[in-house]
């Protein structure tokens, strides 16, 4: 029986140490250095790296090689975390159970704390590309990763995210939103650790569509989480979605649909992993929990 | 004799041409990618850019091939005069004779915009480095770029830029902050043309050296243009460093002593480049520029 939480343990113990050796200790600003690593650190789930570990693990890859793509993910999922935070975005007073980036320092510390480990993702994955022995698929991962994160993918997802508060969209046009804002950097996670794997044409494909499925799916619990979950173990406030009037599953499609919707999701995504043997089991296993969990 | 003007225009030109053809035109979130438009394409001066066509010139290299990574480098620049100008950091109303992006838009597209710009920068870093015949030597370029522009460079001089605001500093302490938030950028410039160039380790070091004596010189003229220079030339107003407790060269050594500053950098970084012929006429042109410039 694969055990998700030993696995899950393990894992972001690697990826916290490394994180914590990538990120400088001091520097000439030390106080931007510090709100980097108050955020960085704090924890979370980790789940972007871990996938990324995990698909180099299932096609047969040795995942210490996907290590440092991974925290560079974390590095920039975090970054995105932190701008979306600010007053002139979100207006979010808590993440992760603590003060966000701009309340525990300020504003402009805050946005440049973002763009620093935005900054500090790249420089990552540019030595990843001088010490690999395949520059050339390191080169695509980087700008696989720089495609998702951008005004293609994530930065897209985020404006037509606050475009959209107040206006009542359609579930394709939810989908859309959330494939842009979430979706395409969980897909990246996969494709990178699974071209740092050498996975074949087919495996890419199979693990790319898993990362789609698995990605809405969490998107979904997390909407439903906003609307059911328990504010101290979810680290925010709960109903927040609803009081700004954020498009949310729950609301378009009602609870039961939209858990309904999850999990047929994270049966494709199952169905997507069936032939990679034991070597799939972490995926499968994440998979399950990204609908079962309680935060 | 060597026409800086005609150069300028040309050089100018084409980098404004191949920005225009890197940036997308439309894409998931029209806003987002008008807003990057908005400040990528005010004009300015492009001397980052152009500096790093120079270099690369300058070692016998053919600059086209310096071209992506020489505007990818002006996307970075931007990106930080964005979100330098926001509200939290400098609060700037007017840049390039416009009004700044979070004017022209609102600060949360600008944020958006800044972070789309440095991701889109490093795509198209990724890209130069998929198709480089050396990818090792482009990911150095984008590993030394991203420390340049990162939390050991750039942002830790924007960062110790506000937080000396009112308290005065040493000459020393000057040097350090600008060779951080404006130096690093422009000695990367040159570093990166160099080595596409593919300089010799005698020429990486003098251009370099050229590359950190014309930062200084062109702040410590940007300063003394901040307290002489024609608003409507600069398209800024004058005097904003005083009004607003700025540290700046003219106001801890006087207006004449700043320009004596400015006028041996600038004999420097020429002494630098003596051996380079006729192919540093370019970089020798800019240099004097730098100086002499209205705005």
């Amino acid at each position: 029986m694969f055990d998700l939480t030993r696995y899950l343990d393990t894992a972001s113990a690697r990826i916290n140490q490394q994180l914590d050796e990538l990120l400088p200790k001091s520097g000439p600003s030390d106080r931007v250095i510090e709100a980097m690593r108050y955020s960085l650190m704090a924890g979370g789930k980790r789940l972007r790296p871990v996938l990324c570990l995990s698909a180099t693990e299932a096609v047969d890859g040795r995942s210490e090689s996907a290590l440092s793509t991974a925290c560079a993910i974390e590095m920039i999922h975090t970054y995105s975390l932190i701008h979306d935070d600010l007053p002139a975005m979100d207006n979010d007073r808590l993440r992760r159970g603590r003060p966000t980036c701009h309340v525990a320092f300020d504003e402009a510390t805050a946005i440049l704390a973002g763009d620093a480990l935005l900054t500090s993702a790249f420089e990552i994955l540019a030595t990843a590309i001088e010490t690999s022995r395949d520059p050339r698929a390191a080169a695509a991962n980087m700008r696989e990763i720089a495609q998702a994160a951008g005004c293609m993918g994530m930065i897209a997802g985020q404006m037509q995210d606050m475009d959209t508060e107040g206006r009542r969209l359609t579930p394709d046009q939810l989908e859309t939103l959330h494939s842009l804002k979430t979706g395409a950097m969980i897909r990246a996670c996969l494709r990178c650790g699974a071209r740092i794997g050498k996975a074949s044409a087919g495996q890419m494909e199979q693990l790319t569509a898993y990362g789609e499925n698995l990605g809405l799916a969490f998107q979904v619990t997390d909407d439903i989480l906003n609307v059911e979950g328990d504010p101290a173990k979810m680290g925010k406030a709960a109903g927040t979605d609803r009081m700004r009037n954020k498009n949310a599953y729950p609301a378009l499609l009602g609870i039961e649909k939209s858990k309904m919707m999850a999990q047929q999701l994270i049966d494709s995504a199952l169905g997507e992993i069936e032939e990679f043997g034991q070597r799939g089991d972490p995926l499968r296993a994440i998979a399950r929990f990204v609908i079962t969990r309680k935060h």
